[in-house]
């Protein structure tokens, strides 16, 4: 993900939260297609909640930007590209696959691009509260926490329910 | 990643096997450019360890897909390649950037491998266990707790060591 050179954990913290900007540009993108592909009425509820939860986070991206004059565009998130590119390839089943088992591997896709976050908000609200960016960390503590209720929602939902059902398919 | 149709969960527990195969695969290869890349000696350390795990945990991925007859060769993850993408992006500013902020990059970019490898892990520990392949669920989890704790000794280098030096090259 390095374009500029890394003189300085400054260097490094915008380069991450350019990197996390694209990253959630890319998911608002693409969670419309895993909500129409997904037949459980509440994984389709969880991931539109999310969706929108996702745009809060983009303008709280831009927000901490903003308090160093830092132009958030221009960055591609490889990773993110390469996860939603799975993410797509779980779509296009929609149709063959049997639908609980079709959840199960949105769920699982789902699941890895909220990790990738964790670790992103994790290491650029370190580096914020280390530079002295209080006010930056907080937006970025704040998605940090949403990312990982995303997650244990998931993983919620997969226990009670999908995984249930994706495991008749065996009958 | 989805290749062959998705009909049971069995077919998505092959699939994150062989997802995560390919995962470790790319790994191991791109491991010794970022030990190189590092300058902290501790660094340089623990990447070598979880080279030397990396190394082992590919021998338990190919004994669990031994244990479904499923030949884990032929699926290319495309998350990882995304994920070491950036990796080999950072890397290759060893001697522009200054050391502290590349070795803070560097956990960055290998706590995101991490969390990948956590989420997958996780999901398809679940899945074995789920469809009743106990000692498929047991080398999974060995193998999950390792993940963890390389995230977490790489989390107590950045914070005891590597983000100290980084907030240096501020001053």
């Amino acid at each position: 993900m390095a374009t500029k050179t890394l003189t300085t954990l400054e260097d490094l913290l915008a380069l991450e939260l350019k990197d996390l900007f694209s990253a959630e540009q890319q998911i608002v993108k693409a969670l419309p297609d895993m909500i129409k592909a997904a037949s459980s009425q509440k994984l389709q509820a969880a991931l539109k909640e999310h969706l929108g939860e996702t745009e809060r986070q983009v303008e709280r991206l831009q927000q901490a930007c903003e308090r160093i004059g830092l132009n958030p565009k221009g960055h591609k998130c490889a990773a993110m590209e390469g996860l939603l590119e799975e993410g797509a390839g779980i779509v296009k089943q929609k149709g063959k696959a049997a639908d609980a088992v079709l959840d199960a591997a949105i769920i699982s896709a789902a699941q890895r691009v909220e990790h990738y976050e964790i670790a992103g908000y994790g290491t650029a609200a370190t580096f914020a509260k280390l530079l002295g960016h209080d006010q930056i960390a907080a937006l970025l503590g704040e998605t940090l926490e949403e990312e990982k209720n995303a997650d244990s929602s998931l993983t919620e939902l997969a226990e009670s329910e999908v995984n249930v059902e994706a495991v008749g398919t065996e009958a």
